[in-house]
């Protein structure tokens, strides 16, 4: 079990560093103790294994996130990774094009559910970045 | 700009003639303002580009359209392609016969969604087209 | 008709016998009458030429089922299935291990949002059964 | 037994009147002999069950196979039904149409791979077509 | 890099155990050196963090895989996972059994693209097994 | 007719100016003219409406579109986007990390799948980049 948790301090630490967030992995209330490992390794695999590469930058590989969610349909990832991508420094414009993009690939239905899907939260993260810009 | 307005024109009256619709492609309060370019390039590529040809007839490209968007998933589009069918002159009978088709094609369980996301538009549609009948 | 009726029959008993639940196949209300022939044609599909077969047993069936379910997406159907399978004595930790397991070959926010729908319908399942356990 | 000699016969008979074809059910060579039951299965599910209706014309239901089987990128069986609508008198025209459609609501990639799945069966049949015109 | 060789060796361990096969993992010939990451990452995922559990059973988790591969349309895996399932005891008419209940689920011309890209594999490990078969 | 020759002017000079490469949109030999429309259509969707867009940078936008035809599974489109992104600067190893990417949100079978598709063309493209370097 220690290497599982050299791991997820691994994961977790990646998830801060990109989205200064942090996440309980813990089994929700009413779930079965089991389901920690579920959440668990989901995590594991996305921000120990991949995000955590060099390769790419976090910026890109965020682009891309949204983007392949879009195209799978995830809903609410979708929401979680477009605030992700503007609080690295996506502009709102940057997603009209992606989203534009994603209709070129996935069809205009896919890609107006997408964006249909986002908006506000593209509206909610734009309103708080103005509101917290120090005066010039 | 010229270039696009045409397109757009062209775009509009092919929606307005078959669907009787009107739409508006600005960008939703809130909304970046290049999000009315999201709405208005899906918009044009839909009805500039394919829903104006003629070696198809509309009634054939709106049943396509359904079958297609109960496949993708695409709900809400779903229901306004539903409803955009039943002003084509297509029956509810014709609906059951299609998702029954779909259902052979893309699985039990994508088609009864695709039904049930549909089932209450097409009552709608049915009740409104039989009061308005004019009496024999 | 006799011989949709004998299937439909078939299906019913497989139903019964599988899931200990009943069916009404008829039209729901608002919807077309031969929207009666739909649900009737969906459901004999799957339970007279399918789950009605013995080289697999009920188990496995059911297993494949949830997991098929979560791969498409088919939100209420996964629920009920996932109620069926712990009908047929799944435990809630075979669940976990085969939602990881979707996370493998699905992705990971494929997997998330599947659990996401079901983990109420593990837990109510859960308790009800360990309520009407009787006593050692 | 008796009951699906029926519907198989059913289903033999509407895919001759609509497609003109022929199709053996038994199990091919090297397979197991099970297989059998596969093959009619699938095979009744689409001929006795869907095909054989009436409230949607043949070719309309001939149409919509073609789009589904391009969004879902099932390409045998997409060339089957091109050759299929083509018998039914869908033209070339009609089908560059369709495929310009499909790439509206399934993105320019799965559009142009169906396309270049079919385009030698089009060429073929159409040949074929022009070959047996008796001379004005 | 310690940790990531414990979770190789946890992975190649597993599959050894279940499917008797070895695997490198090496950058291919003409791959850059970091493809030996994506073929050990993705690797890693699969059998150090879900074919390695325990909840479910070996048999489960092999039938849970090739009906999702073939609702996924993935040729290659469905084929070595079909002779995994083989390997692991799984009967012919099992696979036919589940591949019409893929059809159910993914439609008619998935499972029969899926099946018959299997249907060689289950011909071959078939013959194999009763070539080993010990005289009575 | 004028208003589609400046889209396809526009959608063929953004072509050659991201990815050097010309492109005949002309119907290809034994299709029908109609045929034309189809690949004008689908070509300017990309090029005039989405590639020529500039708040999200050419590279961004190329390696979107790799992971979505990654997704989506259309091999023959995403050996030419993999050729074409490395024709914009990006790096085999870069390719390395958003496959693995693909693979946390779409699944290690469709991953190793793209990944396979792609190996001999980022092998190719590498090796005559070094080819064509100036000697220090």
């Amino acid at each position: 079990m220690t290497e599982s948790s050299d791991r997820t301090a691994d994961a977790l630490a990646t998830m801060r560093r990109i989205f200064g967030a942090e996440l309980s992995l813990a089994a929700h209330d009413g779930e079965p103790e089991s389901a920690g490992d579920l959440h668990r390794i989901l995590f594991e695999h996305a921000f120990a294994d991949s995000w955590s590469r060099t390769h790419l930058d976090d910026r890109s590989r965020s682009l891309i996130t949204v983007a392949m969610l879009a195209v799978i349909g995830a809903e609410r990832e979708l929401r979680n990774h477009v605030a992700g991508a503007m609080g690295l420094g996506v502009t709102a414009d940057e997603l009209v094009d992606l989203f534009i993009h994603v209709g070129v690939y996935a069809g205009v239905a896919q890609a107006h559910q997408a964006w249909s899907t986002v908006s506000d939260v593209i509206e909610k993260v734009g309103a708080r970045r103005a509101a917290t810009k120090p005066a010039p």
